[in-house]
């Protein structure tokens, strides 16, 4: 937990009062005394420090802060992902990791090869996957919550709901590794929005792909390595990341 | 498993016969009969098909196949890595991830931040990393097994060991958030080795940073935010191969 994040409105008059697992963070780990500063966000707001007024370091904990949130939010990540639901487990993972390296919005979405049951999973309800998303800003030090939406249908979501946002977006990158484009070759300006669409394990079947090439997606390899669905988002962020910021040398 | 890896040792007479968990995968995963053909490697060896001969389809399983093994391996990868031991939880992540990304040597090394428990692991134990090499490699479809070298003092592995393989490397680069280059102006060739040093979670402390610059190692950060090891270690790997890949367009 590199800053401690807390809703707008547990904040009165400027000053938080933690009673939970965040106030045990503060007795525990930053073994934080009265006058010392820590790092606090509101989330999907401002950043700053908090000075600690009163601390009750026994069980059960609790810390009151001064707050001094001074610092605008990070910038609006680049970039969005539609991804075909993963398997629960690597879900969470996969939430907390991208919410560290930053995302706006995560689309989960329906595909062939994605397993029936996983759509019963616990971690599609808010209050679970939340967490997730905290754990990944509290990593990272950011408050910009990223929006997930769930779409437990592919043809409504890439026929009716995409082409509505599809302008908001300079690529459309779809991960596939047959026939694709390198993404050094793609990649081509430092501004503008992305969205990264990635597969399933076993991949997008051919219907899938013809559906994203009728909304311009462009298909992208990173190689002849197959990797996992939670090792290629990860990897696939950050190709585009770093393209992203060498692309101003490039032209 | 998108390739069944073999030692050498288990092949006889152009023959191989599988009667573990290897079998069992042909028999349920592939789903594979009489004549069909199985993507088959030797570990740190030649990779190909198998032609299967002959199957037995219950418990206990066992597949038979001719082997015709004529692609080389893949190239040596670039890139080695110098990691403070993680928990080990993480450590059986990174190793299937960075070896499903590509990898030549790892080196487990010790940092004053590295929790001393960590050193009696059970996956520091050679039977048990192997396993989660295997898995990186079968997920990639290599053949080229990572060499694993652990390393419990910073000191004999900084003065004495790292001095005798530095002149192999191009780039020495250190992970560090504060006081980097940025890695678009690191990576200057898409040629020569790269070694990349990342520490455990709080970072390297002023004198391991101190060690690593003495050696000739540059610090490099990847931005402002906060991430765990091993999200850090795929984003820098995937940074490094997508920035040698587009270096010839720079320059």
């Amino acid at each position: 937990m590199n800053i401690i994040l807390a809703e707008t409105g547990e904040v009165d008059a400027g000053r938080l009062t933690l009673t939970d697992h965040r106030a045990k963070h503060v007795v525990k780990v930053l073994r934080a005394e009265i006058g010392d500063c820590v790092r606090v966000g509101l989330i999907d707001g401002e950043m700053g420090l908090g000075t600690i007024l009163a601390i009750k370091k026994k069980y059960p904990f609790s810390v009151e802060m001064e707050l001094d949130l001074r610092d605008s939010p990070r910038a609006q990540p680049f970039l969005d992902l539609i991804l075909a639901l993963p398997r629960p487990i690597m879900l969470r993972r996969i939430l907390s990791q991208v919410t560290a390296l930053g995302v706006g919005t995560i689309h989960l979405i329906n595909a062939n090869r994605v397993e029936k049951s996983f759509w019963e999973a616990g971690i599609l309800e808010q209050e679970e996957y939340h967490v997730h998303l905290l754990h990944g800003l509290e990593q990272a030090v950011d408050t910009r919550l990223p929006s997930i939406q769930i779409h437990p249908e592919f043809k409504p979501f890439m026929e009716d709901l995409f082409p509505t946002i599809a302008e908001n977006y300079q690529h459309l990158l779809l991960a596939h590794p047959t026939g694709g484009q390198r993404l050094g070759d793609v990649i081509d300006s430092r501004n503008g929005r992305i969205t990264l669409a990635v597969g399933p394990e076993g991949g997008w079947v051919d219907y899938e792909v013809k559906k994203f090439q009728e909304q311009g997606f462009c298909n992208c390899s990173i190689g002849e390595r197959i990797l996992k669905v939670d090792t290629a988002v990860i990897a696939l962020h950050a190709r585009i990341s770093a393209l992203r910021e060498v692309v101003r040398e490039v032209k």
